[in-house]
């Protein structure tokens, strides 16, 4: 009997993901799908490699996703100027329609992805059932365009399709009482639909390691804090660039009921089954007062 | 009691409706929407009134849609030059990128104004629950790129949105076994889909009036034909231009289970309606040998 | 495309009637039907066809009867003298008898009618699955024999049957505790269903136009008051005859849940139609404080 | 512990059903309920108890009854004469009427006596859910009216009922073609509705002990016979009066499914329940070739 | 028509017990089952025949069994000497060991005598389903082994059995937080289970009559007790024996919505019937204040 | 980003797994479980994890086990002496009890460690349900008492338990016609409950490393063969001892529906983990012709 070490190893890896199996039998887990992640096909195929795995051992896997850099490319192609103000992109008629284009074609090569390993996926958009209401946003008081502040999500359409075994995924268009289409932050919508479904996890896929106590400082990286503590830092007004509003929008999420947080570097291959399935966390997670960062098999 | 005429009128013609409500209960209607219908914006509302009306009163609607022209327009905006080769548009890597994105955006479109009637839609690809498998098309031979010949319906994302209440929205995009993405003719895609569910209805919206038996003369339209006859009429040779596919192409679905197909002029407004709840159809019916042309309130 | 002008005026019949199906999809109601719409054959034709074709575009109606005058028919038929007093029909042991034959015989040939245009309808009395419970009513004090006051209605056997997709015709009969048998008149029994399942809409159909607010002048038709308004109508002492129990019933019912309630000239064609598919409403409306009475479409 | 011992005598009775209440659980049950246990008022009471009792063992019987006698008794009392052609009922119009009613109240009054031990009764007729079908029936090619013979049975009314934990009872009146209301034999559509439903029983609560082999000789009873026994007996033309159809029914229904049919005298109190519990058999049973007359339990 | 007086008899008995059959429908009855009749052959047959009589008309019986007398005499086998504390089996590991061995195969042999009347049971322990929690239970401060104090009941199991038509027999082992096997007093068992499912009743067959006023006087049987009697006796110090635990477990059920406790003497053959099916009472009867203690027909 | 390389690899394990994960998804897998895997703790231990998993990654196990040895020891220490014929086990009727009280403890034994990981599981013999059917097998003609050969399987049980998503363990257990018990060998067991359930998979847990071309020559391990090789070897004669039997079995199973037998060396931990989710088969594996050895992913 002299079987080949690694083969042993191989099944202590398995039973070593049991309890985490277990704790997450059935719970919803959105997934922000965004930045480096979407670009490196690698890394993209670990990314698609996790969800689907995490769908076929019982989770319930959402997937939320952007397309900002593929709506510039294409703007760029018919030979317009992509436009920002504030970071929000200057979204008039043209331009969304060419956004919509791309993020529902973004959204379909997901599918086709996640189909490719053999789990049926279903794309729909803030518009399929009517999911996603928004007004318009604006920025400093000034009119960017079809940029929608969620007003309301119905998440009707998403539960029906988690009921007939589908895994969707969703690109983040919106409409209007008037039913005119607008844009969405991605960011934005991943939190208000996990909100909207109780979500047990809500992950980000960043292009940064997590949330640094300074930013300069690599090694200031924060693994785990509370709500409070979050609370604390974005009124400090340390924090910078795209991390204060997603900081905001994770902690309104965990306080309307999603259970826990993770913004994790999306340029680490299989972040996401290392988050999930070992002790040994990554990138910085928001936690409830009271609870404990690492999961303990019970 | 001098109640205005009028008034009693339109209660005439609801009554009126009532045995075609009757015998189209709960039954599969699909509509191929294209042509002139899909460009006008006053058409365009008829027809998406004329669906919703159909869902409402207890019928199953699909909507099966292309896009052709528009794609065209967005194929110059990138400043690429449209290719056809037998009516078929050569279909190169780029090109296909553009057309799955307008495609579904002309999806999405459709998807909002059936929300904005009141009734949920959700608009899907035929990538979207792996429903329509297909391989390359071949031009006489010659590779035209990514053109699909439909292998495959795997329809059961349509049945669980009817069965949640959902109108479909479908557009012709598919994917062969490499899971590459593939363009699908929609008069196509909306037969084999008719095909699969065993549709009671197939309708086809165009931009003739239907059938000629002399495309010269206008008086020769044929109103009905049983399947022989349009066998008959398709061996012939006197068929031309995209007719002759379009009739192949339902003499196959009604061999296979679809019970009726109509070729319709989708210029005129409520075609639909009118088809279905008056006794003077529209255009050109097949229809089984032995029923009659013109249903009978039981 | 020179269609008949009339055909294109069905469809916007159609069209017009969309915001209104959807409006009442799904919704209970509970149509009191009697009066000279019983009599004259042409009118019950209607009637019944503007049933069915509620319940065919995807609404609960129930209809509930009466059938005084039938009852009046065969007691002289036998050789008995029908006696009021108050307006009560004095209900002795051999009356009860005719008045269940000749109720539950109009109700089955209600049912027939129903059956005849397509759609399974089910006749059943308030012994059926126990559905109406009384107890003796006396008219000032004196004992005028088997004629009841609901006490519990059960409606269970209601619920069963529309879940069945059958159309439930309801005759006024019920039981007491002793299991007796009671006439019941059919406006009490119609309101007591209606509120029992918090119907949508209760319609009557009666021999006037509707509430006037003095009955001598044709001209003063009520169209529509609130709950309060007709309280204080009916505190006012000016109603007379028949219509101050209907009202007071009618405030009882939405008091207690019932959306709408329509007092309608039955002896109008399809007035059951025009009152729900047209803007145009025909005789009394008694709505909450705060509605509007012509619905819009949304 | 002395026990009375009439107490220990009821344990051993009930203990004795066991193996009956086994075999019949779930089983369809077919009573044919007409003659004296109809008319005298304690035998009603033991009738309707025992089919009480085999509901709430887990039977499901159905009743189906007729009313005869009582339709004389009306169509004498406005003053017509019943008139009968080879023991079929002249059924004009106006007889038709009578016999509708005196049935549907017949049948509320059935209900209403199950409704009083506690188990919820329905009643319905063969309008009812379309159940009945029938055509005209001819005396020796005499057109007597409305008489009519089954030629459809649509049991699913009595399936929902059945569901919904109703009891069903069932008066045989029916309809043609043309929705025109008929009279029906109640033992045919007893056996009809048994042949449809494959019933495990089907019971005749007659006027006679059962089938003799002479007539005139009480003793030549004959208390079991094979269906082709039975065949013999009814081609040999020694059977005369209303057994002979009623023969010929039973072996009919029992060549198309019904296990069983038991022909049984109504006039012994708990008819039903000694056949069914107890072994010792009463009437004559019509077996299939190869069943032995009475079950032994298991 | 002289039919044998006896034979009517009978039919008398299965009507006199329509009014239990109804009132106990779908009840759940958890039977505490031990003492002789569980040792006697004959009286066995009795318990089980009684038990599957009740699941056939319609009740929910579950019964829970001890086994003491066969551990002891396992026990003995092997060559041990059964210890007892305060009437608590001292029970050391292989005493527990043997323990669930004997009560496993008592419970298959219960699961063996309900097969063979036609009715499937299924046999579990505690364990199954981790239904009984528990926690080690002291004999006055001494350690005593492995015998339980329940903390907790997931009665899921058995409902799923209930649900899918088994009859559910249950041996009294449990388990503690580390998962280490514990003996539980039946008794227990019983009312922890009743009260977990609400039962309707909780039967105890013990080898007394009933209790007693004064245990020595065989004339001061107590038929029946409200609950505020049974606190009072119970704190009056003068019970003894085994009925002191047994009565405070009784009351503490119906403090928690077990609506009747039967004691009943186990050596009448049929007590289970008796006690339910007829209006003389057996053993002891614990009731809230306000009931009757003999159930009338409504 | 310098993450621990041996994270990575756990990552890597895990999408390993995929494939197989999605091709057993919702598919009965049989463990027959027995030999050393059986006695030492640590083995025991893995397997249970294995199947946990197995169950939890969405499979649907269920086990089958054995326990001669712990049957011999305890028939021992009550004095009398284990024996057997041609490898048969003299079971007369004390014997029987013995090892009926021994397997059920053993089941439940395994249920605890089962329930101890988070799985519900519920143990249950072949009795439960009816499930397990035999007659008395003779060895060599010679009576050896309770040895039973399964005569029928009705797997109901299993069927809801696995519905109600308990983890189903399975003790061999049985019953004749008379209802006596018999002891089922468990091989036998698991061959047919696989059976009859259609089983994707039934593995066998031994104490060698699979089957030997020459049990002399342990390099000769046949890593897999067809149905007919394995026929083939049957009817050489050159197989001795228990695998014989084994194999026939195996070969009978796979006949009747069984799609693949595995025979694997219980004494490596996490052998049915590593037989299941790695490329590197253990043992030997009977497959139909034409299957492949080890599966790809698709």
């Amino acid at each position: 009997m002299d079987l080949d070490q690694s083969i042993m190893q191989k099944a202590e890896v398995l039973i070593e993901a049991l309890p985490y199996i277990q704790r997450f039998n059935r719970k919803i887990i959105v997934v922000k799908y965004g930045g480096s992640a979407m670009v490196d096909e690698e890394l993209k195929k670990h990314v698609i490699q996790d969800v689907v795995l995490l769908k076929l051992v019982g989770f319930k896997p959402i997937i939320v996703h952007g397309g900002g850099k593929e709506i510039s490319k294409w703007v760029g192609k018919v030979g317009m100027e992509p436009q920002f103000i504030n970071g929000l992109r200057v979204t008039d008629e043209p331009t969304m329609e060419i956004a919509e284009m791309v993020l529902n074609r973004v959204n379909k090569s997901l599918v086709q992805l996640v189909n490719e390993l053999g789990v049926k996926a279903v794309g729909i958009s803030g518009k399929d059932g009517m999911m996603l209401q928004c007004k318009k946003r604006y920025a400093d008081g000034e009119d960017i365009g079809y940029v929608g502040d969620i007003t309301g999500v119905d998440p009707q359409i998403i539960y029906d399709l988690l009921e007939k075994d589908f895994l969707p995924i969703i690109c983040p268009v919106g409409f209007d009482e008037e039913f005119k289409t607008y844009n969405i932050n991605a960011d934005d919508a991943a939190c208000a639909i996990a909100t909207a479904m109780k979500a047990e996890k809500l992950a980000f896929l960043t292009d940064v390691e997590g949330v640094y106590r300074d930013f300069e400082d690599k090694e200031s990286l924060i693994s785990e804090m509370t709500i409070d503590e979050a609370l604390n830092f974005v009124s400090s007004g340390t924090l910078g660039g795209g991390m204060l509003p997603k900081l905001q929008n994770c902690i309104d999420a965990m306080k309307q009921g999603v259970s826990r947080v993770h913004i994790m570097d999306g340029r680490i291959p299989h972040c996401l089954l290392l988050e999930i399935f070992t002790n040994k966390g990554i990138g910085t997670a928001i936690i409830n007062s009271g609870d404990e960062r690492y999961y303990h098999a019970e």
